[in-house]
């Protein structure tokens, strides 16, 4: 789902099927079946994609045949770890990585729904490679045919740098700091605004950390428990099917799918860029089901990135934003606005957080924390249990290289040929101990001497303390992540947010205290993350450990540059960022430095009535998750998400409608064709997003420019309208 | 293609192997193999369709089993023409005949561009008694299945109504003697107001003539002469093909397309009326190509009607159209407006006659002259060549049922099975000739009895001689249309006004007399070509003379009451019909009157170098018209028509802009898939164009309501929008 608290990637129906044909990786070793079953659930749909192509092309005696991916491979060797690094992976990781950085930017500045974009990555970098090294080949000049391998790399650089886009808090605890967010918010007293080098810095010395905590811990979670890590087993299989010869032709189409789309949405932002001189000017304010409706934010606002992102959501994600749309602007705002002058000053602007504003926030808080807490605890405790069995498990029979299934003394012990062969290459180069504790350590050591400089309300003893925790936590987090694909980085932002705010008190700047800590926690807690599921991913795909190191260090290092310059251009180029109204409202800024206020302060300054219905949402997004769990898998997916509820508190509910209008369309396209749906959908939504992303690096650089559109589609009420014809007809006589 | 002068329907590119392979009809006896290759050039893609089908089911031996037609149709029994007159087919008709009177009425007011409608009314025809007789046969109430004689007796009728939508000129002469018209032209001193009952009552006198006066001659024309009427042969073939078991296949699919795009066509219009509060709202005013180009009629204006008038028109029509807006509004208008204050006064509003308005019209009119002129003579002396050879022959060999064909001696003079039977059938009921002498002196004593106390100022010699005349001028008409599918009813039409209108002289309301005498003529010369297509579609379908009498008498009754009813509603709904700014600005209607002024007053008022300009017009069509015919059919193809181009002279060309894209929608299917989209272009393109008409009735009902729709969406310029926020933010305070 990609909502800060949980990185879920999308998830569409479960299908029984799946689990007992294709689950090439075994499944961690658990007895639990509930738990078994959670990760089918968790189950991409880019892996069904795969499943989907292979199953076209051959009958089910050639799928036996098939559950053996490295057979296909066999008489391609794997290149040295030196030789899966080449400069045209790092280049084409660059250029993506802005991109990418760009399109994350984008998202975490209007609504802060992030959806997995690694198919989008993985096939445009194995579209550019392809065509280089086609161009190369023709030329006679390839010295070097595009492996797996490389692609990998490729993968594992952009995920790494644009993952910096979304932990580094642009959208959130860093913009929450800056005086423009701090004026929206109850407390304006502490603030730091953005700078392009101090970001760069405090970026540079807090993100490798997450990086060399998990590097020694890689085997264990990969080999030893066999942890399913979703996503990144979803990106393997795509890589891998695009390097077989059916995978080639397919990724072929599906690359040309993703062309025309790129270039329709990119074409329909330029065309749409035009109409958009002045406020609520342009496609992106036409009230399409009508004006009531549009004061109210329910409007379809042409936005080809939303559509895109609806198609990559699981429907009940889209359906779950539309619900919380219609429950607070459709329904609760309204009511609340008639008691304005009893539960609230009746004078007070409508951004003022002590009126409608405020409740509007701390209600959409509530729910997040109550979301984020079940979510927490559940995961929390669901992996200390795993974590048990597996530990105790293994005091019984030792580290081995292959694992016994602990629970299911009837699965061969024996591998097969697939994991002989990865297990072997994964653990064939190695990366010393050494190197990842010092790196830790001296990382630590710098960050503890530098970050208090940057944000001096954040004593080095803070700092000390997060990273005595910050490995236990991180390894919490991915070994979280490998059983549930759940990333709950920003949950563990918030509890820094709460108890070093605390901590350092009002009085010492404990806002800004805490959302830099928030900093400090979340990029760790992220990149580990995030960097064991490129390791599965590398596993999969036969790449080096050693490679995928590097490529994680080379991405990490162009993410600490490239998101901070993307970010710069989007505040530069719209000076109305962060502002309620605009188009880049950045809601979780808001939020988040609320947050923080209500760490720091408590509940004793909200509106009237305001924490009574705190507290209900609070209550009911913890009943929500209870209900959802007790109805199982198959009745429970048609319960909607607390979290996802919560964005258009905040925002409107516009984006819910494209959305739907992408979920609409997917599940259409799969009722007329669903073999079809399920192969090109993710390459559509890609060429979607990416092409609307790619129209605002023009866009801000024409803002930066100061070039204005020239016209302004304007929507005005019939009676409006005749008033405005009468001042224009006046003013040309 | 329908622009008033001429209603060729649409050509697609020729294809000789058509000409071999399926001409199920004998071309017209003559040995003019250059005559004969245009009645190719003329060959529907209608026609077309129907062969991609058959060719598409069957291999080339079944093809010459399928020349013969009614082989096919041997095992099913002709219905007496008694039976062919089903209650059910007149109330359909009258359905469609209603909806088919809005779409041309809505095209007259619009542009005058009317493309062939046939197709359309075939396929809704057949579906709505297709829904009918099936909901009766599962009831097990049907009493008599569904024939495609009575399917003919539907499309007979409909055409007939329909016809008088555009032959009863409401966007052309009868509107052109409307004050609203006068104030617009060079001569207000005339004029007329619209009258529902005048207009009901001079239908009624005038329409019937020309049935009558082409009955005696349906013979000669379709067995003796064998005339081709391209577009009546089309509607049979696919009247024809939609009663074979493979063409009901195909039907259904076909009209599935055109529900399809219907219903989003209808919706669409629906959806942009939420916008058109106002002048300059909505999508009929978006500046899609910027602003300076829209001050200049350069823009799409999301009208599903032209898209699909263009898909249905020739290739040529619209690059034509695009070709005329882009010489006068691209080119001239401006370079002659910077000539402003020297060739005409500066001072004088755009609408005046004496400044550029002036050009627009007059040039506009020289160049659809020269063109009509040039088509003029070029038939007329074409028909009289043909004549005098067919009946220099028919002197030879004496009338037989089977002609020789002179030229062709090696042509069997035995018919074909399919002849045979369709002769027989066609011979077998006879309507008496002193029926068809004596309606036509009856109506024709009541018209020149009763059309003088319409027009005071036409008198009743100048009817009389109009009567005298005509027959002759109808049956040239309907010969010439047999030959090259051309209507020559307006130029007709436009002779009258001349002849008329000079012979009244201005002193005796001669614009007037011009005007009514152009109606007068028109209805019967457009009455004899239709109805003539209509026996040859009978022929060919084995409907009866006598059904297709009964049918054309009931279609031309009905026409006479719906279309004004629907012309009132048009008139009353949009209240600003027929100026040029508004959404129906009636271009013909001003041209019409400035025609006839210019008849009755000569050209000497017109501003300074305006008569020059018109000369090298009229000059330049008649040049492109002869090289058109130099180049032969094969490179002619690519020169543009003199009359297409003459539209966007006076209203602007953004209609010209759907055209084009309806071209090119059509284009980029047949890249894609040549058969479907020649199968399927037809249905889609009616589908728009009868969905948006269909939109404009309760469209008009809601005007008629005083219903404003809620939203005006606006097009400001950047400096524009500023000042009018300032407003607005002004006015709010």
């Amino acid at each position: 789902m990609g909502v800060p608290d949980t990185q879920r990637p999308y998830q569409l129906e479960e299908d029984d099927n799946d689990r007992h044909h294709h689950n090439i990786n075994s499944s961690p070793s658990s007895g639990d079946a509930e738990l078994d079953s959670q990760h089918q659930t968790m189950t991409t749909n880019k892996k069904k994609n795969k499943y989907v192509v292979v199953e076209d092309d051959h009958d089910d005696t050639a799928k036996e045949e098939l559950l053996s991916v490295e057979k296909l491979f066999e008489n391609q060797p794997v290149p040295s770890w030196r030789k899966q690094l080449t400069f045209r992976a790092f280049f084409i990781s660059f250029v993506l990585s802005i991109l990418f950085s760009v399109i994350v930017m984008k998202l975490n500045l209007t609504t802060g729904i992030i959806p997995s974009l690694n198919v989008s990555a993985g096939l445009l970098g194995f579209f550019f490679v392809r065509t280089w090294t086609k161009f190369l080949d023709r030329c006679g000049l390839l010295n070097q045919p595009f492996t797996r391998q490389e692609n990998t790399v490729i993968q594992t650089c952009v995920v790494a740098s644009s993952g910096i886009a979304f932990s580094g808090g642009f959208g959130s605890y860093l913009f929450g700091m800056s005086e423009r967010i701090a004026q929206q918010s109850k407390d304006s007293s502490d603030t730091k605004d953005p700078g392009l080098l101090w970001i760069i810095g405090f970026l540079f010395v807090v993100s490798f950390l997450g990086l060399f905590s998990v590097v020694p811990l890689r085997k264990i979670m990969i080999i030893d428990f066999k942890l399913t890590y979703p996503s990144g087993t979803a990106t393997a299989h795509l890589i891998n099917s695009f390097h077989t010869p059916e995978g080639v032709k397919l990724a072929k189409k599906q690359v040309r799918e993703l062309g025309k789309f790129f270039s329709f949405s990119f074409l329909w932002g330029f065309f749409q860029w035009f109409y958009t001189a002045g406020d609520n000017c342009g496609f992106a304010s036409f009230p399409s089901l009508g004006l009531k409706a549009y004061q109210n934010k329910f409007f379809f606002d042409f936005s080809a990135t939303y559509v895109g992102v609806g198609m990559i959501c699981p429907h009940i994600v889209n359906i779950s934003v539309l619900l919380g749309g219609i429950l607070s602007w459709g329904l609760m705002w309204p009511l609340i606005e008639t008691r304005s002058g009893d539960w609230y000053d009746k004078e007070l602007s409508p951004k003022d957080m002590n009126g409608l504003q405020g409740y509007k926030v701390f209600i959409a808080i509530a729910l997040i924390l109550g979301d984020g807490l079940y979510n927490f605890v559940k995961v929390l405790s669901r992996t200390l249990v795993a974590l048990q069995s597996q530990l105790r498990s293994k005091d019984a029979s030792g580290i081995l290289p292959v694992k016994k299934h602990h629970g299911s003394p009837d699965v061969s012990s024996e591998l097969s040929y697939d994991d002989q062969r990865r297990t072997q290459l994964f653990l064939k180069d190695q990366i010393p101990a050494w190197i990842a504790v010092g790196g830790y350590v001296v990382f630590a050591a710098i960050s503890i001497a530098t970050v208090p400089h940057i944000f001096p309300q954040l004593k080095w003893y803070h700092i000390l303390v997060i990273y005595l925790f910050a490995p236990t936590l991180a390894f919490c987090n991915a070994y979280g992540c490998g059983l549930t694909d759940w990333s709950l980085a920003s949950t563990y932002g918030k509890v820094a947010i709460f108890t070093i705010g605390t901590w350092a008190g009002s009085a010492h700047g404990g806002v800004l205290a805490g959302l830099a800590a928030c900093g400090v926690m979340m990029n760790i807690v992220s990149t580990a993350s995030d960097l064991t599921q490129d390791f599965k991913t590398g596993y999969l795909t036969l790449a080096s450990p050693q490679s995928m190191f590097v490529s994680q260090v080379v991405g990490t290092a162009m993410g600490c540059v490239v998101s901070p310059c993307v970010f710069w251009l989007f505040y530069k180029a719209f000076s109305d960022l962060g502002m309620p109204e605009s188009a880049y409202p950045a809601p979780y800024a808001v939020v988040f430095r609320n947050m923080a206020i209500l760490g720091v302060e408590g509940v004793k300054s909200l509106p009237k009535n305001c924490l009574m219905l705190c507290g209900i949402f609070f209550g009911a997004a913890i009943a929500i998750n209870v209900l959802k769990d007790c109805l199982g898998k198959k009745r429970g997916r048609f319960v909607p998400l607390p979290m996802a509820m919560a964005i258009p508190f905040y925002i409107g509910s516009y984006f819910a409608i494209d959305m739907c209008i992408g979920s609409l369309i997917v599940y259409l396209w799969g009722r007329v064709n669903k073999a079809k749906a399920d192969a090109f959908v993710p390459a559509v939504a890609s060429g979607l997003i990416c092409g609307d992303g790619t129209w605002t690096l023009p866009a801000s650089i024409l803002a930066l420019a100061g070039v204005q559109p020239p016209i302004c589609m304007k929507f005005l009420s019939s009676s409006q309208n005749t008033r405005v014809d009468a001042f224009i007809a006046g003013k040309a006589h």
